[in-house]
């Protein structure tokens, strides 16, 4: 069986999934670093992932992944039509994901192949489309929904997740997306799991009931 | 030192320290009694206070405190001017507080008198002038910023509080008053630590640095 999951979604305290004010120099906007600094604590590669609660839900994002879901403002800054399409996205020739990936978007541009096999599709799609593709991409692998908050907020909305990791972070943003707005009730589909860590976060896990 | 307090002051996931529609028999509106069971998992009286973390944190709701301060809604359900003044708050003839009680409000009545040192004083006045009171009728001891959400928030932009312990508990409730609104850069003011514990919640201690 093919899942829905999402890992290592950070928020603070009060709700925020990325702040105010995205830039190219701040994807995050005003929450700037504050809101993963959890993990880039784990470090990179096996060994880093080996620290602690942490490293180990952060070791969750990759297996038996096939495809992933994003948004276009994961994807990049740029806001309407293309003005032009040499953005090839934040994570330089060779991104992490090493799967087809679905950028949701309402400016579709061409298919964009990439090192490591990564695949970037640009698709104009629901969020029940949007999943048939990747599910189909994904050759019987479990579906990443990568974000930001406003593509895991509609995928929660249309009950298509199955299992979800939430970090919260113990800051204050005050403003940008928040991710639960919506989302009343939403507890009770899932069972809750909450552990948290000598870094200060808590990792909230929700698996389908 | 005499310190500002807050204890056992539970919010959901998405932040809301109660929920829609307070009334008689709901004082937690649409929330009901889930934002507080772990509380009442706890037990009354000195050996419940001993059941584990949980346990542990309710319990230091009472010891050194003076007085409290609460906003009108925690004191009733009732909302303009007092249509008669029989109502003498959710407890019984002998409340928990047994110290001096500041109800914010501005609509106020004469002091209430009850059972076990409970007074309790109606006051329309800024965070500072109802703190500068219940500081003087604490002899001392420590102020403890009961709620609602609305007072606290209060409390927390003027900058009043010196410790305050918050239970976040894994419902999302969508509606409501949201705890955290205007409260962008708290984190900076306080020292912060997080523990979950088995029943699912999570305690998030702040202290101020």
């Amino acid at each position: 069986m093919s899942l829905v999951r999402v890992h290592n979604f950070s928020v603070s305290l009060d709700g925020f999934g990325t702040g105010e004010g995205q830039s190219l120099d701040k994807p995050f906007g005003h929450a700037d670093k504050r809101l993963h600094e959890w993990f880039f604590k784990v470090g990179a590669g096996p060994i880093g992932r080996l620290r602690g609660v942490d490293g180990a839900m952060a070791a969750g994002w990759e297996p038996g992944i096939g495809a992933e879901i994003m948004g276009r403002n994961k994807f990049g800054p740029q806001r309407g039509p293309w003005e032009d399409e040499s953005w090839e996205g934040w994570w330089g020739p060779n991104p992490p994901f090493h799967t087809p990936v679905f950028v949701l978007t309402h400016h579709p541009r061409p298919t964009l192949e990439m090192e490591g096999g990564n695949t970037f599709h640009f698709i104009d799609a629901t969020p029940e489309e949007a999943l048939r593709q990747a599910r189909e991409a994904a050759g019987g692998l479990d579906v990443r929904i990568g974000g930001g908050t406003d593509v895991l907020r509609q995928f929660l909305a249309a009950d298509l997740v199955d299992y979800m990791h939430i970090v919260v972070v113990p800051i204050l943003l005050g403003r940008g997306e928040r991710l639960w707005d919506g989302a009343e009730g939403l507890d009770e589909r899932f069972d809750i799991e909450s552990v948290s860590t000598p870094s200060g976060v808590t990792h909230v896990i929700f698996t389908r009931k």
